[in-house]
């Protein structure tokens, strides 16, 4: 491992030095690699998926690992359009001239060496890779070993064009030692690693944030609130819940829990019971609930439960503030949003509410890269830090000053 | 601990929500408080001293620890000028319309806790708990134990001034439990605490970076290089070393290690030896310095050692490659200069050093935040992520995503 990283280290000047023209020429080769090597992609992926199928995968997860003709082209594409988003380093973030008549420049940079450590798709693969060459990144990936023999087609296949074009083929590594301990290792590695970003389940996040000394962006879980205020559009509150909660349910940023104000909860929660009814969605209510629709009585845990299923919780509640102490307790600061005609009730959930995302009147389903035009998405950051809630490829940057002196000394 | 970082949570909301005319109404409060209330900081503080020379602090830390009128004036001076500095929460950062017509705003507001963890000078205690208080931020701060007994006269002094003004005194915080185990316990507190700022030695940086759960901007060393380059206007660079090392040498801007050209060497070297021998500076040079100028031999430990004191190490080299290469390795990614007239050299080493600040034709002991004009500074990060180089009270902040819409669902 650590003779692995110190190549790995040198490897990032090199990817950091190569200009915008160039990394893109390379993506777009790597995108067609993809197209001509499908057949031998698909003939490894079938192995994943026949290992997946013996050892009892759900068919969901199969079909997350599951690759065919048109997902490989998919993939191809999403590199062909990576290489078409706007440079992300040597951007002039600010710029100024100080007293003593220095000239500061603040530029965005590469970060250096990024580890992603993530779960079965093996489109992650090749998507993170483009991300992290596209913004003069090293990626050292560690993916789910149901998907082990995919991922590492993918990786031979970009790591093949990078020497054909007499570039290291560390710059796109598969982490070398997939093991438990390995991975360990990895995220106390700061000396040659400078941030981790891992994207899974809740026990992987906790156990990289409390044993990584690498720096770490978190892609945690997404216990999305929506609140119908007692000034709502009712028939635009109903059609957003029902968005946030159906229009697919397995993901971070649909919602998980309904809060609704008592003034409009009996008419709201009739009409959602129908519309819910359709979309086979168990509800579980707060006891006042339970006197307008008939449905499980929610528990404290429900409150606190990402389902990443078709369930939902739902809570009554006096007024914007209860709504908004609700949501800063049990909340994970990732998307909610109000639902109101009211302008005073609206600044002030969009003010209060302690999360990456705040809507008003709009689904907390939007919650993504490309829907807010970034591109190609690195993942939703639950973090405080460096990245909040979802991540472009400028977040791949970090920046340094540039000072230009005339023979300056200080005084 | 546990209560006591759940009401600090609670007291987040509050600060995070005051009109920046109330904080600033405050701040000027505070410093009237530390004016008024002079005597007994003193009087407070000869313990302090008092207690050091006891137990045979050096006379340098002794200075740091030190308060009389002047610098008591000069703590409450430092506040006046945070209160007048511009807002830096609710700054828009970016903005724009999406295809979907979702309205999205990067907003900045406050990181909600941030605990500072420092050594002797009083003043910081000032400082900081003002600049997180204009940031809009509750801080926990952990002094040295050797600033005891002023840094809990300055924070009490601080707090009355909240009390009076209907504030939470917990809005500036000395940490409860100040024993090493007080502050193992504080670092995982993740829950509660969103940022730990260390300010001090390596050993405490090392400790702090390896067992915090909570994310971490270091504040680490500065092992600072300046090269000169066969094309440097000659007496600019003696100017600029000279200023580099010998203008203050315990700080984290100064130059530790000077590295020149083999085709000027002798030269500057000549003329370098006749201006730090004016200031007793011990020079410690490579084999080939040794040729030039009688100096001790630099071993490769010199080369990794931050002074912080009147010595210099030397070393010739034959590139700006080999002096990039050279920075790189024993760098510690702080500030570093190069002196050149020439452009496309300039341009490599600003480009190819991996460094939070890199000059050219300047001195590093301008990496300071109020030389860079970001009034007073918070610190100087040697983190490559959230924040890097001087840290202003912008730093201090993070941002969300406001999104308006119109009803607007997901397809």
């Amino acid at each position: 491992m650590d003779s692995f990283l110190k190549n790995i280290k040198n490897s990032s000047h090199i990817i950091a030095s190569l200009k915008p023209s160039e990394k893109n020429r390379i993506l777009h080769l790597i995108a067609n690699a993809l197209r001509d090597n499908k057949a031998t992609i698909i003939e490894e992926n079938r192995k994943d998926v026949y290992a997946g199928k013996n050892s009892g995968l759900n068919s969901a997860l199969l079909d997350r690992l599951y690759l065919d003709k048109t997902r490989v082209e998919a993939m191809a594409k999403a590199i062909d359009e990576i290489a078409m988003l706007k440079e992300p380093v040597g951007r002039i973030l600010d710029g100024w001239v100080v007293p003593s008549g220095l000239r500061i420049e603040k530029v965005s940079i590469p970060i250096g060496v990024i580890a992603i450590i993530y779960e079965s798709r093996p489109n992650v693969t090749s998507d993170t890779a483009a991300l992290c060459f596209k913004s003069g990144n090293v990626c050292v990936l560690k993916g789910g070993k149901e998907a082990h023999n995919s991922n590492r087609i993918i990786a031979q296949t970009m790591q093949r064009v990078l020497l054909e074009n007499d570039l290291p083929k560390d710059i796109i590594s598969l982490i070398p030692d997939s093991t438990r301990e390995g991975v360990a290792k990895l995220i106390k590695m700061d000396k040659y690693i400078d941030l981790v970003i891992p994207r899974g389940g809740e026990a992987l996040i906790r156990y990289i944030s409390e044993n990584a000394t690498v720096p770490v962006v978190k892609h945690d879980k997404g216990l999305c609130h929506t609140y119908i205020d007692k000034d709502a559009d009712i028939s635009s509150a109903v059609k957003i819940a029902i968005n946030a909660k159906c229009q697919r349910t397995g993901v971070c940023n649909a919602m998980e829990t309904l809060l609704v104000h008592v003034d409009v909860s009996d008419r709201v929660l009739k009409l959602l019971k129908v519309e819910f009814d359709k979309f086979g969605t168990e509800l579980r209510g707060c006891e006042l609930t339970l006197d307008s629709i008939e449905v499980k009585l929610a528990s404290e845990e429900d409150f606190s439960t990402e389902y990443l299923e078709n369930i939902l919780s739902i809570k009554i509640v006096n007024s914007v503030n209860e709504a908004i102490e609700h949501i800063n307790q049990f909340g994970s600061g990732h998307s909610e949003a109000i639902i109101t005609e009211n302008y005073t009730t609206g600044e002030k959930f969009l003010n209060e509410v302690d999360s990456a995302c705040v809507y008003i009147n709009a689904s907390t389903r939007y919650t993504d890269g490309a829907e807010f035009g970034f591109g190609a998405e690195v993942g939703i950051s639950t973090n405080k830090l460096h990245a909040r809630g979802p991540m472009g490829i400028n977040d791949l940057t970090t920046y340094k000053f540039k000072i230009y002196g005339k023979g300056n000394v200080r005084a």
